[in-house]
């Protein structure tokens, strides 16, 4: 079952993407949606308005989530190549929700920035309220998944030892186009002007969803529509020789199989 | 003038504390009461219902901001002292609104955590929308000042390069007691179980309050109700030899001259 947030004449509306349409779920976003504990079966039997999938405009699943949480390096493939040792706990970091685009929006350049840098991942948005979860209800806590770039301003980022400013610029971060409830995730990539320069299986990732949601809940409650950004790949333009990054006019396409594809545009920000 | 969020038996209210009453201001907080362009006037003319000052029970200021801006080492004497260079940029991090605890509430040990720590601040309340702010329209975006203790779990904060996770322990987090307009703020400083720990002169910051503001403005929009937490001088017990940590039962007192001062009692956490 795909869901989404979608722009209509009338506002966000939360729908649910069939093959032939979307169908409304009487909530204003999927965030709203998400808040009743009975959501899965309320999408599943939703027979709301319908949309035509042509043209429709996706915001971000959840325009305005209470959390996004970020994770560093977490691909075991990568790290070991980088001749580092696997992490013993995740590192985590924040990101405004301010920052969020949906899956075809423009994605602003930081002005001031010159290194604008590539980052695909899987995302997991949380469907329910979990605080000390174990592993096994940590994977029931999870709504479904997304994709999410980690658009990141590498200078930015390196102008102190935390990464915050790098990586919370206004309108930088797509997600979506959806949240995929019951599959498996598998390769993430990303393409940048039609160049492969990411690819990875996200059965390789060192802290996989529920493990990072068992560990966040620990600190702090998680609750429906908080969104994490599960870690990069190896493939990074800041790691380059020489460096490539994002201009305006690059086109980032971002793909998790079996969740989705984010297509956007890059443009000069304010 | 000084704003607050107090907590009543209908719930959250937004108030004006008079030096013998506290006025509702007709908002449900004041993260909404500020999201009017008008409310310096509406706070300065409120003639709500009064509540008696005795007795009030202080929510965070700001029960839920968008954000909640931190920053690292900024206090120029501390820096100095430690033989490192003044930092050309801020250190920017966040923390999750679910972190924050009034005035005098309970302060929470993190379970897992045997290095709580303190770190008294100063905080700054933004009152306006501001993106790309020259240092002037920083300076007028000030709501007004608070008081913040960012209690960090030192082993978390270490875990890995990035302090998010030592730093959103859920309900560690004590602000307010209220916002102050108008002032200049004097000293920091922070007891422990009656010892003075921390005293520094907010004078002293590198990057003053409005300079925070501008710098932030030109990453990401600031509305108003967001928090900058500026940073904690030198005295924390993580730094002492041996360390010093807070444990359960600890007194944290918080204050800064002009502004007010917090008292939590800390207990074990869930």
């Amino acid at each position: 079952m795909r869901l989404a947030t979608i722009r209509t004449a009338d506002g966000n509306a939360a729908v649910r993407v069939d093959d032939d349409a979307a169908v409304e779920l009487g909530a204003a976003d999927l965030g709203a949606f998400l808040a009743d504990p009975a959501w899965r079966a309320a999408a599943e039997n939703a027979d709301g308005p319908r949309h035509d999938l042509a043209g429709l405009d996706y915001a971000p699943p959840i325009p305005r989530p209470e959390k996004v949480i970020c994770v560093g390096l977490n691909y075991r493939t990568h790290i070991l190549e980088m001749g580092r040792e696997l992490p013993a706990y995740p590192a985590l970091f924040a990101k405004y929700a301010r920052a969020l685009v949906g899956a075809y929006d423009p994605v602003e350049l930081p002005a001031g920035s010159a290194e604008v840098d590539w980052e695909a991942e899987l995302g997991v948005v949380v469907g329910a309220t979990v605080r000390h979860a174990s592993l096994e209800q940590a994977a029931a806590a999870i709504a479904g998944y997304t994709v999410v770039n980690d658009v990141t301003a590498r200078d930015y980022q390196y102008r102190s030892v935390q990464w915050l400013q790098g990586k919370t610029f206004e309108r930088s971060t797509p997600v979506g186009p959806w949240l995929v409830t019951g599959i498996q995730p598998g390769e993430v990539s990303c393409r940048v002007d039609g160049d492969v320069v990411q690819r990875a299986d996200t059965a390789d990732l060192v802290f996989g969803p529920a493990d990072l949601i068992a560990y966040i809940s620990k600190i702090i409650t998680l609750v429906p529509g908080d969104i994490i950004a599960t870690g990069t790949p190896g493939g990074v333009g800041h790691a380059r020789k020489p460096p490539r990054y994002l201009g305006e006019g690059s086109e980032l396409v971002t793909r998790v199989e079996g969740v989705g594809e984010l297509r956007n545009r890059i443009v000069k920000g304010e």
